[in-house]
């Protein structure tokens, strides 16, 4: 029984950790936090949690006292937040899994460049957080940065291609779609109802953050620089990521070669399922679960292979990723409080 | 550990069932049936499924097998269909769990008349499957009707104020509204997506066949005959069941009477939250739970109450409430695998 | 060739004036304000508009100008704002269409209690602007107080039954449900997609302020005091109300008299389709139209008669509706620009 | 005043047809047509009609007198149909816009290929109904092969770029999106509201019949072969498609010139609207209208430019699309009856 708290715990990601700690058998959560709600107990907020969870929000202000509380401590702040905490507990024996994007870059140029924010704490102890390539690190990481939603599907999609070195790494383009709860709880004129019901748009494009994420991880993977396109859209729904993922196939590259790199990496792994060549993920097939689903397809005519993968962004893309990186980091078994039926229809 | 089977796996009532039993640690699933797609895979059909179940529909041909190798069998059924998987199992000591309408009527009479079908099995041991008013009955049934959606919504709604006879009982007015699921996963024009897409409308107004059984359970509990208006609406939805209830005040009864009724019936009830006088319950709040969330309103101007109550029309108002009634049934701890955390948002 | 201004044209209500008075042959726009974005072009706010209108929004400061150079003056501003417009406008031979509550009420206390606001143009020339009912006195009036959404929905619905006196007065109640576009386009939590997303609530139970409107006009019909109850519910979808209507049947009245007195007070309006008994509006049916469609139900069992009525809230319930009493005022044939097809599917 | 008919008008595009017309100045409706519905009323179908049309749905029996009867004659059928409708009514002096694919290809071949049927039409006088670029040959065409939906989106974003020869042809991605409506309203388990709903997913990848249509009028204006992808996805929402299209940029070709390229091939097109480079266009924005809405964004890390189109499938898709072709080739002032401003919210 280990004890967990949680820093940011009243937006979307930080309600779905607790939804989902809340099968946990070895987690207690000790506290959870939140500066404009200090004081609220936690179903004042988030109505559905109403006799499941009796919790009172405290202050970041007490963090070192939360931190000699907890064993894990989740943060679920937006970015440049993370680093301050991270700092302030680095003296305490307790670990740290940050939702956001402070400690996911290897190098925190890129970050401060993506960002415009300065970073803080450089020389943390760090991994990145996406357990089906940094699995071994992630065990006794002192902080893990949580892989981001529309990375985690980017990633995932294309990293069996990148590491066998099955495509050309200047041709990979990546667009995606995303439900509205990956833009936050805080309302604006963008996520108002009205606006977006029957409403479909692109936004960042060539700009959007999550770009040099994909491209740090496949880089690692695939031994080389690489520059990509990323393109995410906006759904009218509420949860679900579909990336769909170009790329031009290496010369003398079959079919069976792209399907073995598949099985290959993820034929063992308990959250990918492989669907298959010629499949369809669907963004609710995965819906509430830690699922992400691969389909891949090969163009003949072009010779490009496209590669689709669902993830609910909340999940795998976000808290429940989290909870893989703490069953890891706990040393439980990895798909513990994870074994999510997609909720469906 | 007992064995449970589940006779017309393929709609949504079934799939429900079967996500929920995932998490049950006393139930094995035996057999699943499907006349339509014999043969195939759960996961053919439900692709959500994949990796969580491998079972194999069956034909309902094989229900004496199905019966004898069943603790337990949830009918998933269209009306009219049940009674006669239950005539068959009659001999066998595999108690019946059906989630359709065959089982709820007393009268069997009512049943004829609202429904058009001649019943073939008019005397069932059979009780009305809505443990938060008829649990000591479930406890030994062989058949158990279990409560419609509609009706579960309606019923826990109004039930303290009928049973404490605290409003005049020929002012009952319901009115209702649910999301699509409810309709079943067949296709046709009227639930097909751009149809019902920014679209609300009234439907069976005056003669939908949850009327007779609600009040079969309100004259039970009010001892007295009662007639009320029913009116279902849908909205463009998947889940959720919100039934808004009005009634006439009997004189010189008081808010703190009314509030003390309900509390008095629920206050230990693990599936009811009431959320109190004033409050509103959201069908979001109970998404995927078996909750059902009540508030109530006293309009002094027109001395009536308005009850609000809000359930999941495929888990308090079917999968989850059949589960609940097995749990019952099997002298298992009510609430096993029904501890889930609404999902939200 | 006439000159009008909308004031407060930033809201949805705005826009979907601007959108209506583009058809109309006989409206020029002279001004359109907004305090907040004053300066910007209106496709600044609205991208649709792009193309099509080039107009820059002015202050509220220049009233006086404004009124000096229109005929007639849309106010769509939240309530207590309209009527100190109306009195600065008071000496200007402009005519006013206000869309909000300022100039609903006959009895400006019952606006002051509901709305809890000093009603500071009392004695203001006015009328009531539901031009089915009040056509004869919106010709010549001064002010007209626009209908709101629900209660044009409401009072249609009602109104025959209420005229020839068929049905029991204190025994009405209205249970309506709107979508999202009825609350304005100011982003808040309870209208962020993902919360109202497959969710479905009712609001401001017993005390939502359409029914002092509703009662009032039903008074004046029934001639005599009219207490109800009306129960607003939120839709997850952007436009379009049904009102459902219920009301105890008079004893002796036929389903053949409640059909005559639609007929007799509907049948040549031009933009209510009355479906007829049995029938069942949806409110896509009328969506982006003026029309309100109704049918209506007699239940024999309760001997209640069940009114269904549909409109766009923001067509028949607002901007459609003070364009019709615009051609009404301005002496031109009343369907000018109204004659929209519904938008469907 | 001239005399059209609808071949096939119980579909959405022909029913978008019906209320788009019912604007048209200059034009009747003779006859529409129906082979399941024969002898029903249009409004039966479509109750959103109701009041607006009373016309009576014949059988294509009649071809030979409605061909006599009518100056011009629409096509809404499914591919394979319209070649035999077009050859009966070769030797009448009547004029065809079909909506569907059977006039859409130069070379039937590539048709035959693709949609898998024979072409037994393959010598008829046709041109591509694409305003933008075939203006001068829609004029005097017998047979308009009405574009489709992807494709009008796709290339009006390409044209300029592919026109001016500013990008890599063999680099060409297209990646959309459509609402359902865009498959049509029989309902299948695909569509069927609880499926869709909070759903997002690729289809047809590789090998959607859009693909050789839009390579074919890119090909025209580029001069060469082009081979590309193009990936359709389904939105949960009713209307829309936005294209989003990736390319190569040449060496030495610069943004301004990127500009200038859109500026000058559609500066005085009257249904672009150009929001410029670094703009986002959202469905909601043209939902309803003719309008293309075009913004385009160049990366200059991959050095390629993505160009986001957005449209109404069933207008600038389809139907609005089959009346700008009708008033070209009937001499009348090309936006007759398409000034309609976008439906929003």
């Amino acid at each position: 029984m280990i004890k967990v708290s949680v820093i940011g715990a009243t937006g979307y990601a930080g309600a779905e950790l607790l939804s989902i700690l809340q099968r946990h058998p070895q987690v207690e959560i000790a506290h959870i936090t939140s500066e404009s709600h200090t004081g609220k107990k936690i179903a004042e907020l988030y109505p559905h949690l109403n006799g499941i969870y009796n919790l009172t929000l405290e202050s970041l202000q007490d963090i070192q006292e939360i931190g000699m509380d907890s064993d894990f401590i989740f943060i679920a702040l937006p970015h440049g937040h993370a680093m301050d905490v991270g700092k302030m507990l680095e003296i305490f024996p307790v670990r740290i899994i940050d939702l956001g994007a402070d400690y996911r870059f290897d190098n925190t140029e890129i970050y401060e460049q993506w960002y415009g924010v300065k970073h803080t704490h450089k020389n943390a102890p760090r991994v990145y957080g996406l357990a089906e390539i940094y699995r071994e690190d992630i065990r006794t990481a002192k902080i893990i940065g949580n892989a981001g939603c529309f990375t985690t599907a980017s990633i995932l999609a294309l990293a069996p291609l990148v590491r066998h070195r099955l495509i050309e790494f200047d041709s990979i383009i990546i667009d995606a779609a995303s439900g509205v709860s990956g833009a936050g709880r805080s309302p604006k004129l963008g996520n108002h109802f009205p606006e977006l019901y029957d409403n479909f748009k692109a936004y960042n494009v060539a700009h959007h953050r999550h770009t040099p994420e994909i491209e740090q991880v496949l880089e690692n993977l695939g031994g080389e620089k690489i520059v990509l396109n990323f393109t995410p859209h906006l759904v009218p729904m509420s949860r679900g990521i579909l990336a769909t993922c170009y790329a031009k196939i290496k010369e003398n590259v079959t079919a069976s070669t792209i399907d073995a790199a598949f099985s290959k990496m993820y034929g063992n792994e308990k959250f990918i399922r492989l669907l298959g060549r010629g499949a369809y993920p669907e963004t609710k097939f995965v819906r509430g679960s830690n699922y992400c689903d691969i389909g891949w397809h090969i163009d003949e005519r072009t010779n490009r292979v496209i590669v689709l993968s669902a993830i609910d962004n909340l999940v795998k893309g976000a808290a429940g990723q989290a909870v893989q990186n703490l069953n890891i980091a706990a040393g439980f078994e990895e798909s513990t409080a994870l074994d999510i039926v997609p909720f469906y229809p």
